[in-house]
């Protein structure tokens, strides 16, 4: 199969092995990446070094950083008191989008999941609770609302609790801009439970 | 949208440059790779700028190679009297895995394609004519059998007729495992004409 010489079999072969990226696709990029200018070619060869050797993750809330803390556990303008359990950090990244959360943030990098062999010793839930003192008031568990995501909170809920924080859920309810024939009947039935007087 | 840090955003900003990947997928594929173990990622990272440095055209038949000249045309067992023209080296790799083609080939990196302003002095035609000589028997036109690629069959066969050279096409019709059924009607009238008796 070494049909285009070594250097590019190596090249296509190590494109393969990403996710979501089969062999045809391998094959299309480095086909484009030979044909790209040399300073292009050097700027993503170097950026995939760098991110390898420069990221790591937040002391205190495990966020990926290039500091020792990240810009949001650094900035004292946020609320240390208000702290929102995430699953990953692309989860944080759309809070933050959404610009109405004023709170920091933990992230655990993966949810609780018998099925895949995940314990709660695989995600950062240590260091979630050794940030627990006086300061912080309430804990807000953001993961997936999904299976792993729902036992997730409810491990870090009963953890919590007893140390005297309160911790509350993000709701769940019917998409905004969405149409309500489309929207499944647990999704609907959460959004009448979780009703609110107007 | 600076929210994992300047390594990981430079990452994902280089890989969404890369054709068929999009933002969503650079920032999967940037969070892979800053799980990988370190050697993986500098094995990646080294072959991308290898590939680009070592990997040039043969200066026989344009095909890609780390050599002066390709591995196909440096084999003296192949059959170098039948010149097989093709428009990529994908098509190449294609006709080298029937095992069945044992000439050498000519890579003509694209076809003329007016509406993209590629003209016959933008593929490597020249190359092609310079290697015509009395030793050479055949032909064989493997341009893709779409508009641009039957153009540039036309095209160089015209240049090569004059020469003394012998110039075929590779044939259309049904492609063997189909079904008659789903063949569009301009195969099956190609099919059709070029019936052979048996």
């Amino acid at each position: 199969m070494n049909y285009y010489g070594n250097p590019m079999t190596k090249l296509i072969e190590e494109l393969a092995a990403l996710p979501g990226i089969g062999g045809k696709s391998a094959q299309r990029l480095a086909f484009h990446i030979i044909q790209m200018p040399k300073e292009k070619v050097e700027a993503l060869s170097a950026a995939i070094l760098e991110a390898k050797e420069n990221v790591r993750y937040c002391s205190v809330c495990c966020n990926l950083t290039e500091e020792e803390v990240c810009p949001v556990c650094a900035n004292p303008k946020r609320n240390h008191k208000t702290i929102m359990v995430v699953e990953d950090p692309r989860d944080m990244a759309a809070y933050e989008r959404t610009k109405e959360f004023h709170g920091v943030y933990h992230v655990l990098h993966g949810a609780i999941s018998p099925m895949t062999g995940v314990t709660p010793q695989d995600i950062h839930i240590r260091e979630l609770v050794s940030r627990m003192d006086d300061s912080v008031e309430e804990v807000i568990l953001a993961t997936n609302p999904n299976v792993e995501g729902e036992a997730t909170a409810m491990y870090i809920a009963r953890l919590l609790k007893p140390l005297g924080v309160k911790v509350t859920r993000i709701a769940n309810g019917v998409p905004v801009g969405g149409d309500l024939e489309y929207v499944d009947e647990i999704t609907l039935s959460r959004a009448l439970e979780g009703r609110r007087e107007l």
